[in-house]
């Protein structure tokens, strides 16, 4: 297996594009996103549990009830939910996209992302579709990952190209999330694309797995959205043979997925809002698996400790803490901290008291851009891992004016 | 009843005193605090739920577990936890201080709040002692509360004066918290006094029916301390006939607590750090009590509305977003939410869905110091407050150098 570029469009047989067509207010950047597959596709795709939830993800979730899509639209800058005709207008994307792209709008997968409660009006997509159908290209990938983005700061993709029994398979990705982010058995906005040969039941089943261990150990904000989705196209173009059962071929391709959603995770998380610095939480030693999740995310969720990284303040008391009220079954008197980045690594705390260290290296430590949280609970054989970032001026700043 | 002065000195029989032993490195504020009954008191208390919990905690659970008690000492600088000699460390100054007053070590209640992690020197405390005792007084209410300050930037005391069978009773308190508050079955550091003569058990019986509907509903940040308490005393003075059960009599003291307590529970949100503006959520309409506390308690600790609200921004779908993910048992298409202040009302959602309204008055009220936020769920009859205040720019420079 190895990375490679091209995000959504490295696996054969997709092409994709995006335009600004006027639902952002400011006309500077694209608000509208394709991405096409040429043949029928097996379609997988997991939601946000939030009860209240956005109209495209309903209207989604009855279009890939069959397992089957072939197109993608996602738009940004209104969310289309708690709006009262929001399943209209998302019905009435599928329709207009469907009729240019001759294809059923059943296969049609629509998500939205941007402001809760505004009414969307769908004249600016529909002047739009032509000129976004026009532009669907191998080329497009710019294009549509600009279309998906609300306070992203960075273009966020990933891809990688393994083999399975001699063919060669082509996983790739794209993301959108930086606020409102504590996903709840799904994620921010993620669109996987692979030619795979894989049934749809096999590819919900890897992403089923997959999702438990990636893009819900993200949190930025411990928000869950009301229109977090994560969907894939697995459209069969690179020839392996059928995997439509467990064993070594499924496993190829689960962990190929996993490289891919690992990938997005971490540049989610990198990109949180206002964000300087990625924290990785790696949780070891756990008595469960579920003491070992529920640690690592409570630490990457607290705001005390996410304030203390972005001050390069190693106050592991914070970290201690937030495991303390998670609700894990752990021994707080045996839990060791440390931490770790490109400067160096740091041991701060041995069976749940403070050990002596150097300040000054802790700070060298914490200074970095890239922060592993290490911490043994030395009660078990169950490791986890969470993705978060720090707690910043800017994110309060992003977030008190983001609406108006 | 009626609100009256004097905090944890209302009530007769009470002396306190505060004084700066070199515990705070700047010396500039007093770290240590005395609050004195001059006869035994029954007590009562309530701790965090944090696995992790301060050294004195495990301390004063003991000695309070015969109902009885006479002093109250407490630091702020640091929290003596996760420190090897913890229990040691509070058990001694126990000792010191009964020593000093005469009284038995079992009868002294120790609290500890500041740092996580660093070890507490006694010293200070030691040197410190006899002059803490020689400064008991009547007028000891300002030098106390300013004791048991650590980012708190205004003192936190209530009392009332209230008549039982004849009798004139007073209950008065003071509170220390402004970060690292979200309480779960109990709270920040809240001391509380009174003369009526109440039995230990309906002590603790009104205390713990009280905390859940007060200091339980409060959230500055979601991070629950690990050095949470609250105490009360009352040692009889009043000489009202004695409270041992259910009845007219427990009624009236119950509900004097209460608005003792919702005055600290205000007084602590509108003191959140880096606070601009306390939220009062109040949630009505709903199925049960817990839907109607479980939603109105995620809206006070969604970041992303904080944030908000500390731009003025009426972002309701926020409000939405956190009910729906809250877990609690609502029915999303029947929410109403408005907002109001000393500036007016303005409602900003029906039926789960946005309604028209100016954006210009929306502005104005949430412009205001104090905020309610009224969610209707339109679903039964249970009802629920939760208090909290806004995220700034000022929490996270707080914290992300709180430590060094």
């Amino acid at each position: 297996m190895k990375q490679i570029e091209g995000g959504i469009l490295a696996a054969k047989g997709y092409t994709a594009s995006g335009i600004c067509c006027g639902i952002k207010k400011n006309r500077t950047k694209n608000d509208l996103t394709l991405i096409y597959s040429e043949k029928p596709a097996s379609a997988a795709a997991l939601y946000t549990q939030n009860l209240v939830k956005g109209a495209p993800l309903l209207v989604t979730k009855k279009h890939i009830s069959d397992g089957i899509a072939r197109a993608i639209i996602v738009n940004s800058g209104n969310a289309n939910t708690c709006n009262a005709d929001g399943i209209e207008v998302a019905e009435r994307t599928c329709e207009i996209l469907a009729h240019e792209l001759s294809v059923a709008p059943e296969d049609v997968v629509v998500a939205s992302t941007g402001v809760i409660g505004q009414p969307l009006d769908v004249t600016p997509i529909q002047s739009g579709m032509g000129s976004l159908v026009a532009k669907l290209s191998r080329e497009g990938l710019d294009d549509a990952i600009e279309g998906i983005m609300t306070t992203d700061t960075v273009k966020k993709q990933a891809a990688v190209e393994l083999e399975i029994a001699g063919s060669t398979v082509r996983i790739g990705g794209i993301a959108k999330g930086s606020g409102m982010i504590h996903p709840d058995m799904a994620t921010m906005l993620v669109f996987i694309t692979t030619d795979c040969n894989i049934t749809p039941e096999m590819l919900s089943f890897a992403l089923t797995e997959d999702v438990q261990r990636t893009f819900n150990m993200v949190s930025v904000d411990g928000d869950t959205s009301t229109n977090d989705m994560v969907v894939t196209l697995a459209n069969g173009l690179a020839g392996n043979r059928l995997i439509n059962s467990k064993g070594e071929d499924f496993e190829l391709f689960a962990k190929a997925l996993n490289s891919v959603t690992v990938s997005l995770c971490r540049q989610i998380a990198s990109d949180g809002e206002g964000a300087t610095k990625l924290l990785e939480c790696v949780v070891t030693g756990g008595k469960t698996l579920a003491a070992a999740k529920t640690a690592a995310k409570s630490v990457i969720c607290s705001s005390l400790f996410k304030a203390a990284m972005f001050g390069a303040d190693a106050n592991w008391g914070r970290v201690l803490c937030a495991i303390g009220y998670s609700g894990a079954d752990v021994d707080v008197g045996r839990i060791d901290v440390s931490f770790r980045s490109a400067a160096g690594s740091v041991s701060v705390c041995r069976d749940g008291a403070g050990v002596d260290f150097s300040e000054e290296l802790a700070k060298k430590v914490l200074s970095e851009k890239e922060i592993y949280v290490l911490v043994d609970l030395n009660d078990g054989p169950f490791g986890a891992t969470a993705w978060g970032c720090d707690l910043t001026y800017d994110y309060v700043k992003i977030n008190g004016d983001y609406r108006t």
